[in-house]
């Protein structure tokens, strides 16, 4: 290791102590101070529009420099809008109800003392993401609200304006009077902070990595520290043969093109056999619409042909594939059964949808399903925290342990048992 | 790799392939058909004693001739008491209501369709345990009854054992009309088998390792499945100045001797430095006519010798130790405070407990500790499913995600939103 590893690896063991203290403090302070320091930061970063876009300048000069795709840049940028988002969702979450201290069962035992059982913080969470700089003060905020302290890495694209975000936070934190360490960003984007960071398990509590494929993975193969995997959206739409075709289309067109590159759109299509010729060339004309590329297989791709609609042929790995793309993978099953077996194998456990009129078949597929979100003539693109009455969300879970699909405050917390008696004892 | 590694390893990914198929029935099959196989293995292992008890005659002789302790090989024996332990314990959780497709939550979306947080399986379990074989049993049946597939895999020492007892589980599963892939026993201790295992997290969803602390730290540093932890418990009871020397006295000695091999036993006592020469030597002479041995800090020794009470000294190793034995670590604090940050620093997050009359020192202690479960007045030993309301439980986990504490079938699961609607898109 050399002496520059080394350093690394002391400075993140020491901001996880620090964590560690701070979160002690944290999970008690009353809920006005930790709103105090939230309302503060919106305020600061008003008053900072200038500065925090000079050192966004400084990351979009170096993101062009190294060779950045204009997506990826305009992932990196600072504009107004995004601003604005910061600042608003800073104030929304202020106003959202305190998770923390919630009483959410009480059991009386036969020796007669209480058992109550209330909603703590987790502790010290390290978030680890990738280019979009607004996510340091969503995921500083959320925590906060929910009494965690947490440490932040951030990718090197954000370098210059994540620092420049991370001391507002510490600043809005001291002006509320609470610990400086309980929002900390590591001032590297060396990768030895990462390896040392995801070994701390004394120190850290959960580990949430947001991102794409590789970073989840390197994350979850390095750590051992509880990991919380928000991982690709896989959707599919099955249409059943007892669909109403208008209602197909609408969904269809609408998970799939309504905000492609999110990870709720649907990637795959399903029609039911006995519909082929009936639903689907109206479904695709919807799509073509909206420029939709559309890969079938060979069954899909006649029908489509025979209606005079243009395709190119789908892959096995098409069913497997994420494009956050106007491209949709369409195949024909012959029921139900079929399609729930395909999302069960392909899809990514994320949202999936049945368009039927048939209760039994949507109960059926309602429950076989085995996704975080299963809808029934509903669009998938309404997963969501704040479509789900959960507020503001730190990300879309995969995993189906602690916290399954939209990951709202309370989803940030664990829980502890109080127990009050009067000197009882085991007999 | 060794032609056999290879072969485990094609076995183990086969077994998890068969977990998952069966895990999708599981999960949709009605409640009374789980419990008609926990009954049925109810009665088969009453009707297959003799035969259970020669294979673990094989058990325990190989368990000699490998020099296991007189502890081990008690551990190891499956005698009357414990198969009618089994037995009872199955029936117990046949009769626990159902956790799975019950109703957490609903939310009625603006654009008026409804979503609908429901509770389901968490998929496929893998546990992994050492020496106690009646744990193959406990964990299927728990694993059943919570819709979950699960695989298990048992230590060396009681490979005979659990051999039987899996065939009678598969015997039950099969005359109950299950999958009979819905539980299923690894038929080797070689290690090979749990490195492929704990990589298939595309299959298996969860890891419950129960055993010692080598065990789970091999399976939380291997795994890239999320693991719920079952740690050791470092417990801790504080005395405050405002105690009933009584009343200290009858819980410090619960906590220490009741039953000293298990986690929720105490194994640190504090003591308020105001009431030391007043507390001590009445709670001391307590533990002593029980035989437990005093490992004291200077200030407590002094206080001891001076009572002419026997005492060794303790030294800063002994505050994290786990003895699970009759021994006690006593240390003085100057005040409430200081025995909080002892117990979140040398404690295993577990279970504490306050002993005082001032319900502003104990509500301080409450909140302030950051252990699963905290006692005010209350011996630590009560810390246990049953003894929560819960019911049978799989282990105390000592994470602090998705499971806290005592884990029992409802803490097996997971949950999924169903969304109901007619055509709803995102606008």
């Amino acid at each position: 290791m050399s002496t520059e590893t080394i350093d690394i690896a002391s400075l993140v063991t020491e901001m996880a102590h620090q964590a560690r203290a701070a979160s002690l403090t944290l999970a008690n302070v009353p809920r006005e101070q930790k709103n105090k320091a939230i309302l503060r930061l919106a305020e600061l970063i008003e008053e900072n529009v200038p500065a925090l876009q000079a050192e966004n300048a400084k990351d979009l000069e170096a993101g062009e420099a190294n060779g950045l795709t204009p997506a990826m840049l305009n992932r990196l940028k600072l504009n107004e809008k995004r601003i604005s988002g910061m600042v608003e969702g800073a104030r929304q979450v202020a106003a959202l109800p305190d998770p923390v201290g919630e009483s959410l069962e009480t059991y009386q035992h036969p020796q007669d003392f209480s058992i109550e059982k209330v909603r703590v913080p987790i502790g010290v969470i390290g978030i680890i993401y990738e280019s979009r700089p607004n996510v340091t003060v969503d995921c500083a905020i959320l925590c906060l609200k929910s009494g965690n302290a947490s440490i932040l890495r951030g990718g090197k694209e954000a370098f210059y304006t994540n620092t420049a975000l991370a001391a507002l936070v510490s600043q809005a934190l001291e002006e509320a009077g609470l610990p400086p360490k309980a929002v900390q960003f590591i001032p590297t984007t060396d990768r030895a902070a990462l390896n040392t960071l995801l070994k701390l398990n004394e120190q850290i509590q959960c580990i949430i990595p947001r991102g794409g494929e590789g970073l989840i993975r390197f994350v979850s193969e390095n750590s051992t520290i509880p990991v919380i995997k928000h991982y690709d959206g896989i959707c599919t739409v099955f249409v059943d043969k007892e669909a109403d075709t208008a209602m197909a289309e609408s969904i269809v067109v609408n998970a799939k093109t309504q905000y492609p590159s999110v990870c709720n759109a649907a990637e795959n299509l399903l029609i039911h056999r006995d519909v082929l010729d009936f639903h689907l060339p109206q479904i695709a004309r919807g799509l073509a619409a909206k420029d939709v590329l559309i890969k079938a297989d060979s069954e899909a791709a006649a029908a489509l042909e025979a209606a005079g609609i243009d395709c190119e042929p789908a892959t096995e790995e098409d069913w497997g594939t994420e494009y956050l793309d106007l491209v949709i993978s369409v195949k024909v099953v012959a029921d139900a059964d079929e399609a729930m077996a395909f999302i069960n194998k392909y899809g990514s456990s994320h949202s999936d949808a049945i368009i039927t009129s048939n209760p039994e078949t949507a109960e059926s597929f309602l429950n076989g399903v085995d996704s975080s979100t299963v809808y029934w003539n509903v669009s998938t693109r309404f997963t969501d925290g704040f479509e789900f009455g959960l507020g503001a969300e730190i990300g879309i879970s995969t995993d189906r342990l602690h916290a399954r699909g939209p990951m709202g405050l309370r989803e940030l917390c664990s829980y502890k048992y109080k127990v009050v008696g009067n000197g009882q004892i085991k007999g």
